[in-house]
């Protein structure tokens, strides 16, 4: 247990440290060659690296829609329930995130618009390994269905058999998503960025992924001829404030929901209270040892820190100077602490709002700003599925009315020729009026 | 002149192609080295670039309230008025793009939000040069100062009193600035997104610069410990649609303006009408040979192009084949052309809507993707300088109405910790009816 009060500055620096991100030269250069490789050889580099990491036998990058339809059909009643009910909490959520065009007359005669719009194309990766992600499905396929996204296309890695979990297929099905191709890792990163013959070429790229998806989405995003990617990444995080009235197996069933992520998630508990710190602790063990991804959890877990603060307000302040991507407050009255919580991916009040409820089904988006990045980037939302552009158009009055404005302050900005554009225009409208009175 | 439907689909591509970014290693190597010695020797580093620079005298790197308040008082009145205006339409576009909270039940007992919040502290940058750039400061001061930004600083080089233009002090303190630094370039940037100890460290850095400036951003951009950036970064560049019926001085003087922005800048027309084509090319010798800055436009305009398209139609073809950052339609019935039009940064739509109206004061932002990013980053606008974060509360009613769909897919995923947070809030549950029942 840490005393914070009991630390300097450079010690409460280093109690909050995050673990160093793979960032080598090493993989920079082999993600570096795969990019390259999909660049210039196309789908052959795909399915090459495909058939290597992944699936010996593939034969084509696409996923056919009677594939998908077959696989889909074999989900569960239970887990298409589950789906069903996430998929529509998650869609309400989204729908009542629609933005508003703006059209303004700023000056008689000057009309200035903002209007939304769907980006074309979304590549949206899904990562392989151990268990099937729909839920990571819903969170990037729903906004881009809402958004209304014309190209929706979602690559992941192919299982043993050459083929996705049918969860997998299930949500994809819901959200509309048009194709699926079974390729994962870098080579599927560049393959959306850059387009091949198969796959085609997206505006953006959103998801999730292991050190070379991310370092392959850093470096197509650098590329001007490459995409646009959601948010910078990092391993997953949660901080849990609680107070003396918190139940400890709540508390210590979100720290252990956390250290199942992975080895490098970060797991905080900060409390006023020493007693809830300690039954905190001795749940984790109890629950811990119950856990079929113990492995996953137990090395996460032996860097979890347990910080004791003076006060609640203090509690805060730690967790404010964290900024974690999940803030679960089991404190009495939680809602009442908001005005004092300033960064947060996503914050979770009381005791009925597990992460789990995030992660799955309440509604929010669970692609959240990891690793500090909640102080300067946003939750995943519609609005990273849209963009916005601009529209103006001034009436003969609205030149007139604002023409010697803009003139002055190009002349100002010694841009003659600006200042030329307007002077020219004025001058026709002198003119016509000269005429016009004549 | 091209005749676009004589071109085969690669030559299409190399009429439209941009000139390439400065990206050499050099490059790379310098501004890292820049940013290294900011990093490790702080406010030291950057007086020592500036006095290098701009200003061998520099003796602070603080412009004093008081030089602030000078300067901003030797403004004429008729460019004071001229900012005014200015400021007053694009803060009022600004201020209607406020966005609303949203709070929703997504299912009972499930609530879900989504929040705005402004940034806390943004960098907002303005290159030195030959001319002030007053507009610069109000497209980026504005809508922080909207958005409620706490912290909003500035850095620019010192002129050659070791001053800034009265211009740009002015400007600054409409918007609310909290402070002006002396200084420009990598280091500039390197201080605002590391902090030194007179310059604070912020959470997003906004504005144009050269090729140090803008390898700078992406730098600290890619660094956990730096700071978010607003776009990336590209030569500014005009699309001329325009029919017979355009007046070719006003193409003209719009081609200009964009030629006047810097050697590298891209001016296009695009016309279904070669006598257009033809006048306009007559108009741009005529107007170019009258202005002071023709040393820089005329380059541009030798890289310029003029193409003739077989329609309007195929000539909004060749604009959204470009997407560029303005658009200048000066067909007949302009606005009826907006729904064929797919990508650009701002649109000025008609004869009396030039690209100085959007630069300088009709109320839209200035700064704008470039480089294609028009197909897939937003206008800067209010949303820039503002996160998102989420918020869920479940009452005891919540986790019974959707805790079985969240255990349910947290098996699925082979997450048992996640599906034990929410079988141990159940079971608190069931164990308090009991009770209740007993
Ligand atoms: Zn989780
Ligand atoms: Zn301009």
């Amino acid at each position: 247990m840490i005393i914070w009060s009991s630390l300097s500055k450079l010690e409460k620096k280093t109690a909050l440290s995050r673990p160093a991100m793979a960032n080598s030269q090493q993989l920079k250069q082999t993600v570096g060659d795969i990019i390259a490789s999909v660049e210039s050889k196309g789908d052959a580099a795909v399915i090459d690296f495909t058939r290597k990491f992944d699936y010996p036998d593939l034969q084509s990058l696409v996923l056919s829609q009677e594939n998908i339809d077959t696989l889909a059909s074999s989900v569960t009643a239970e887990v298409a329930g589950a789906i069903d009910i996430a998929f529509n909490n998650i869609k309400a959520f989204h729908d009542a995130q629609l933005p508003s065009d703006i059209a303004l007359t700023t000056t008689p005669g000057v009309n200035c618009e903002l209007r939304f719009t769907p980006l074309d194309a979304v590549g949206l990766y899904i990562p392989g390994g151990s268990a099937p992600l729909p839920s990571t499905v819903l969170m990037l396929g729903v906004p881009a269905l809402v958004a209304g996204c014309d190209n929706k296309l979602l690559c992941t890695p192919p299982n043993k058999q050459g083929l996705i979990a049918p969860e997998i297929a299930y949500a994809a099905r819901k959200c509309g998503i048009e194709a699926i191709y079974l390729c994962g890792g870098a080579q599927a990163i560049a393959a959306m960025a850059l387009g091949t013959d198969t796959i085609p070429q997206v505006d953006k790229i959103f998801g999730p992924g292991n050190s070379f998806v991310t370092e392959a989405k850093q470096q197509v995003s650098l590329r001007a001829d490459g995409a646009a990617i959601d948010m910078p990444a990092g391993p997953s995080e949660v901080l849990v404030l609680a107070d003396e009235f918190a139940d400890a197996e709540f508390v210590a069933s979100d720290l252990l929901s956390q250290a199942e992520h992975g080895p490098d998630s970060q797991a905080i508990l900060v409390s006023n209270s020493e007693a809830l710190i300690e039954s905190a602790k001795a749940a984790v063990e109890r629950q811990l040892s119950t856990l079929s991804r113990a492995d996953i959890a137990r090395p996460a877990m032996e860097n979890a820190r347990y910080i004791l603060a003076d006060s609640i307000d203090d509690a805060i302040l730690v967790s404010n100077a964290y900024a974690p991507e999940h803030l679960i407050v089991q404190i009495e009255d939680a809602r009442s602490l908001l005005p004092k919580i300033k960064y947060a991916g996503s914050i979770f009040l009381g005791p009925w709002s597990p992460e789990s409820a995030g992660d799955y089904a309440s509604g929010t988006n669970h692609v959240l700003p990891t690793y500090g990045y909640a102080k300067n980037y946003s939750s995943l939302g519609l609005l990273d599925f849209m963009r916005r552009y601009t529209i103006q158009e001034l009436s003969a009055d609205g030149m007139r009315n604002l023409g010697p404005a803009i003139m002055a302050l190009a002349s100002a900005e010694g841009l003659d020729a600006h200042e030329q554009a307007v002077a020219l225009r004025m001058q026709k409208l002198a003119n016509a009026n000269d005429k016009g009175d004549a």
